[in-house]
């Protein structure tokens, strides 16, 4: 259809069939429905009339092509002008094959291959008769206590942003209209929600425009210019008022600076929640500051579909608010070739063929083996021979729950386990399993077995962490340690002198303490999804090697919260020449360091940085800056290295970050290899929001570092020269 | 002199007499000094020729008659216009008679008792010599990790402001001229400094300038109201840029808004650190940025001494800039009275007669009696009878470190301990003594003793606490327990099964778990200064019944900070509905709530509350609400209560806070007495500051709350009502 077309439609469109439009209502309200989605809020509060459902212009948590294709079939039959239903679900990392968790994605630095796993997502669930999924998340997060920080790519704003394009162009491609096999992409959430106070989801967000800019809006902007169709807002406050009735950010930045023509929809009940957070007092009020916010659609509560008419025909609403979000809305629909093909990618058959298959399997398999992280290696225990006998100990030893939040259509029975990992690269006779405990259970006779177990082995394989409610949505902890028993477990079990691995499986940077100080070697596997085992296990023994960095710092306790790689300096920073003084940066009892630095993540061989050299002493707008390193690989085994490119500016009119990432290279080198990696830096990536909000770079000097992390870095300087002639 | 005539001195000044107006340097560096003051920055690296030493117009940190008489007069000396030397310091909690921290002496509630402080204060400090303090610092405070939450009243924006004006009230008396036993106040630190990241002393701050203005600014506001002569700058950045070189602060807000035109000083060496802050990239650039920007002097580092005479000279400045903040600095010395009676109130003999007189003592006693908070009082095993035997242990047994930070002029020699307090209390036979360990120090043999004494005793009390530079300037900790050998002096002794009451010296609330759950009764002292031990037996053995009430809530864990009583409700608030659903704002491992909240503290009685009535279900502009409410004593002794207001906004256009205090009344009564309590409500206490800064209330709905302490509270309603004729 053509926009005239689509016109055309909404003037035949009733008042109530308009309203149908705006609201979405999950699975269980369709007829021929079955399955329920993941229910994360209120279901049983809603109250709505029958023909309002009835004209619920999408659906939110159906899958499967037979139950997709029914619900369609029934919708159309009861409705007047055939308007298909959009079908939406969370389709997070992987629709049945699953993913590393987009935190573990992050540690990858893979660009490609988290575009190609949204790609295989979209394809699952476009085949299965999902439209949109809600997805990327995007939320740039420095609180681990927060348990949807899983979900997030990390804490750095242009990190966040490239993978946030990636995964855009994954989810979408480049057709949605004829190319059915994707799926529109919807980023979320809009905004600031990865700075709940405290860690504690849905809490209250506090910070200046300007910060809200320069570090949590960057990769909304970044999926937006790589086409997100739609935008979902976020439970929490920004400034005081709740982001899904704020018009500042809706209308004035979104659609208005922006220039955002797509939809916005409101997360799970937040449009009646206006309410609760106190800038609402009733449901047609709630539903009267949501639309002229700019919230489209309605996701999971009934404000629009019981108070719109009455606010529309009383004059409070005007009616243009209501028909600009309908055509958004249809113009998605017809974006997404429904109006042609109501059933678009489902297909039983191909669904059969596609689900799950080895293909799909193989890339979760690679994903997983590049988001592991090797946090510490001491005397170089792995890779481990296979001719030593391991006693694979813990609550992950033998345990599926390896899938992570958002996996609500994964099979945890699809998931390898390290156990079933291990098995395929050793003999029965020199594998050994016991549990030792529960995730946070103990139990006398398990510890007992577990002693047992250690003492039969060569070295000690220790599965620990956390269970996946532990962390994701509403999965917040005070406490970031791993489970007391579980460390108690390792205090037990590393009295035996014995080789120790951990390997850890959670959501979140962990406060280590009691598992680094105490074992040989630190392998953060996070929830690495359907093939996890089978990839921790290709680490272990070497036949990969691990090159997954952190994207989020691990902070030396919890008492040292927010910690981040970015900060400021400060008026009295504490360093090498003052470290003994009072009166400075600091705390008492505490280092200001994380334990592990953001872009930390070791490797089997080593690699040496030398030869950095910049392509002059000035930058200007004219003339981009080329910055050259040589990394050589110094060891014995063929590896992947992340060489990261920081800038720092050291004068601002506003206080500039100590390193902000500006670009990174992933390559691959042979023992004794070496490569030059070069990176171009241009004036347009050193400018920043200044006081005022405008947006330009400054001159004068600049710091260049590159290393491969974010502490371990080499230095340079340059200048920025803007007067013309220079 | 009138204004004319200090004109006509300013014209006659020379630029670097101007110069040397505008730095301030510490004693040391001034003929005839000894004391060094508290050196609380860098010293060494100050770079001052020794013409614009001589020309400096303040000093910081000089005290004692003869010792300023003696520099004064050296200065005068030297100076060819006879412009008097202005004498600053830190006069925080008491000059030689030091009152309890101001924590402390914000739960006490007791604006009269605080005043009646800093009138004492002032009184010894101007006698001695001094013209201005630091004081009060009015920093609102929601981390407990931060060390100078000590220095402050507490998270409360109303009551931070009622104590700042007392505050000033006692400082500065109403005729600094001629009042010579008063002191100019200096209110600090502009602004936001309470909110560093992390809780970690100078670290960044960022929040949006409206939450700055509702929380963080009221104190400011009133301080100023009050009169106080001078502003104090901040260490840390307020939304990217340095307090002390931010020109919205210092111009648009303190000077055209607020039309503050007293003296704006930097904290210590403030100015210079624009430099490592990033925002200046020399002392050139320091001393430009900070003196446009609105610093009228310099503390103690030497960007104006050395620079600004050739910004002036090369018109990078202009002089009227370095004009004003001269005259206002020459205005200052002479409301003082400095240019007719330049040694002001320095008076060896009258010095001798007043400082630590008994009269100053029983005030520091009074106070530290009401400062102090009972937080538990299982069985009532306090009052102690002095009949029982009682074993006191602790690194505080007999301590005198318990002056708190910023009492450098305090003599821990003249310090009341508890034991000495005690031993006044009950026969020698009735009392022994153990410490049990050090602060942070174990000891076997001290241990041992310990648990000997512990055994021969009826009622052990344990004095438990953080040494006092645990908190304070640069006193962060990231872990908020006790040290870790106190909870297991504790430990052991409560195995014991006597009854057991800690009393704590500390300077923030702390995560008492180990302590609250161990012992039956436990006492706040803080660090409760000269009279501390006194006080202490005074409450232990029932001659006084506490009536302090925290202001600052204790967290339940350092992993829930910040944690504060007017927090938003959130979209998603846990209550007893839904306390078993997973998707509400909560932490899987801890609750939400503090585990003492702010304004609670127990007393030997109990108190009811009935009768609570509102003259009317609506207030308008022109309408006042009465509000009363009947409070009974009905235990067995006589006591004080704190009787709380809050009130909420149910609906706003931005989220209003779940209760803000509105007042208190302290009140007395005898057992069987009942009081009724009285409060007005006005319009104009209902306003706030809306998403666009406009400051003014809403219509709508109410509620409205009375009740012993945040959380203990009864409810009305009332609505607010603007239109004329209602």
């Amino acid at each position: 259809m053509n926009e005239n077309k689509i016109k055309d439609l909404l003037r035949k469109m009733t008042l109530n069939e308009k309203i149908g439009q705006v609201t979405q209502l999950a699975t269980p309200f369709f007829k021929g429905a079955s399955d329920q989605g993941q229910i994360t809020g209120p279901m049983k509060d809603i109250n709505i009339p029958e023909n309002m459902i009835q004209l619920a212009g999408s659906v939110l948590g159906a899958s499967g092509a037979k139950e997709t294709k029914l619900i369609q079939k029934q919708y159309l039959q009861d409705n007047r002008l055939g308007i298909p239903l959009l079908i939406m679900s969370d389709i997070i990392h992987g629709y049945k094959t699953i993913f590393p968790v987009p935190l573990a994605i992050g540690s990858s630095w893979d660009l490609q291959l988290a575009e190609k796993s949204a790609t295989i997502a979209a394809k699952e669930a476009a085949v299965s008769g999902v439209h949109v999924t809600f997805a990327p998340m995007v939320d740039l997060v420095r609180d681990p206590r927060w348990g949807r920080v899983v979900e997030s790519t990390g804490e750095d704003p242009y990190l966040n942003s490239v993978f946030a394009k990636a995964q855009v162009r994954g989810f979408q491609g480049t057709d949605l209209k004829h190319d059915h096999e994707r799926v529109a992409s919807c980023v979320k959430h809009f905004a600031g929600y990865g700075a709940a106070e405290g860690g504690r989801d849905y809490n209250t967000v506090n910070m200046s425009e300007r910060d809200l800019r320069e570090s949590y809006l960057l990769a909304f902007k970044a999926a937006l210019e790589a086409g997100s169709e739609l935008v979902m807002t976020a439970f929490n406050t920004v400034d005081g008022i709740p982001a899904s009735g704020n018009k500042w950010l809706m209308r004035d930045l979104l659609r208005e600076e922006w220039k955002f023509d797509g939809v916005v929809i409101s997360d799970w009940g937040a449009v009646k929640e206006l309410i609760p957070h106190g800038v609402a007092e009733d449901e047609a009020e709630a539903a009267a500051k949501a639309l002229s916010a700019g919230v489209d659609i309605e996701m999971m509560t009934d404000c629009y579909a019981n108070h719109l008419q009455s606010l529309i025909e009383s004059n409070q609403i005007d009616t243009s608010l209501l028909d600009e979000a309908v055509m958004r809305i249809l113009e998605l629909k017809d974006k997404l070739g429904l109006f042609d093909h109501p059933f678009r990618g489902a297909d039983e058959k191909r669904e059969a063929e596609i689900v799950m298959c080895p293909e799909h399997r193989q890339v979760a398999r690679e994903l997983a083996t590049k988001s592991c992280v090797l946090l510490q290696n001491k005397g170089g225990i792995l890779p481990l021979h296979p001719t030593r006998k391991v006693g694979l100990i813990g609550p992950f030893a033998n345990n599926n729950d390896i899938l992570g939040p958002w996996s609500w259509l994964g099979a945890k029975d699809d998931a390898v386990t390290l156990y079933e990992g291990i098995m395929k690269k050793v003999p029965a006779s020199k594998l050994v399993v016991a549990n030792g405990c529960g995730i946070d259970t103990s139990c006398e006779i398990e510890l007992a077995k577990a002693i047992d177990v250690a003492k039969q082995s060569d070295v000690i394989v220790l599965a620990l962490g956390e269970s996946s409610d532990m962390s994701g949505e509403a999965g917040s902890r005070a406490n970031i340690q791993l489970p007391h028993v579980q460390l108690q477990l390792v205090e037990v079990l590393v009295e035996l002198g014995k080789p120790t691995v951990a390997v850890l499986f959670n959501g979140r940077p962990l406060d280590l303490h009691g598992v680094v100080d105490k074992v040989d070697a630190v392998l953060e596997a996070w929830y690495p999804g359907t093939e996890g085992g089978s990839a921790i296990a290709d680490i272990l023994f070497g036949e990969v090697n691990p090159s997954g960095k952190i994207t989020m710092s691990f902070p030396y306790s919890v008492g040292q919260i927010p910690v981040y790689y970015n900060n400021y300096n400060t008026g009295r920073p504490k360093g090498a020449i003052n470290a003994q003084e009072r009166y400075v940066s600091q705390y008492l009892d505490c280092p200001n360091e994380a334990l592990f630095p953001f872009g930390y993540g070791l490797s089997y061989t080593s690699f040496d940085y030398s030869n950095f050299i910049l392509s002059s002493d000035t930058i200007t707008p004219d003339k981009p800056l080329t910055i050259k390193v040589k990394i050589t690989n110094t060891g014995d085994v063929a590896g992947e290295e992340v060489v990261q490119l920081y800038v720092r500016d050291l004068v601002g009119e506003v206080v500039r970050s100590l390193k902000e990432l500006k670009g990174f290279k992933k390559i691959y080198l042979q023992p004794g290899e070496e490569k030059e990696v070069t990176f171009m830096l241009t004036e347009e990536q050193l400018r920043y929001y200044h006081a005022d909000l405008s947006f330009y770079s400054d001159e004068g000097k600049f710091e260049v570092y590159v290393g491969p992390n974010s502490r371990d870095v080499m230095a340079l300087s340059f200048e920025l020269r803007k007067t013309k002639g220079e």
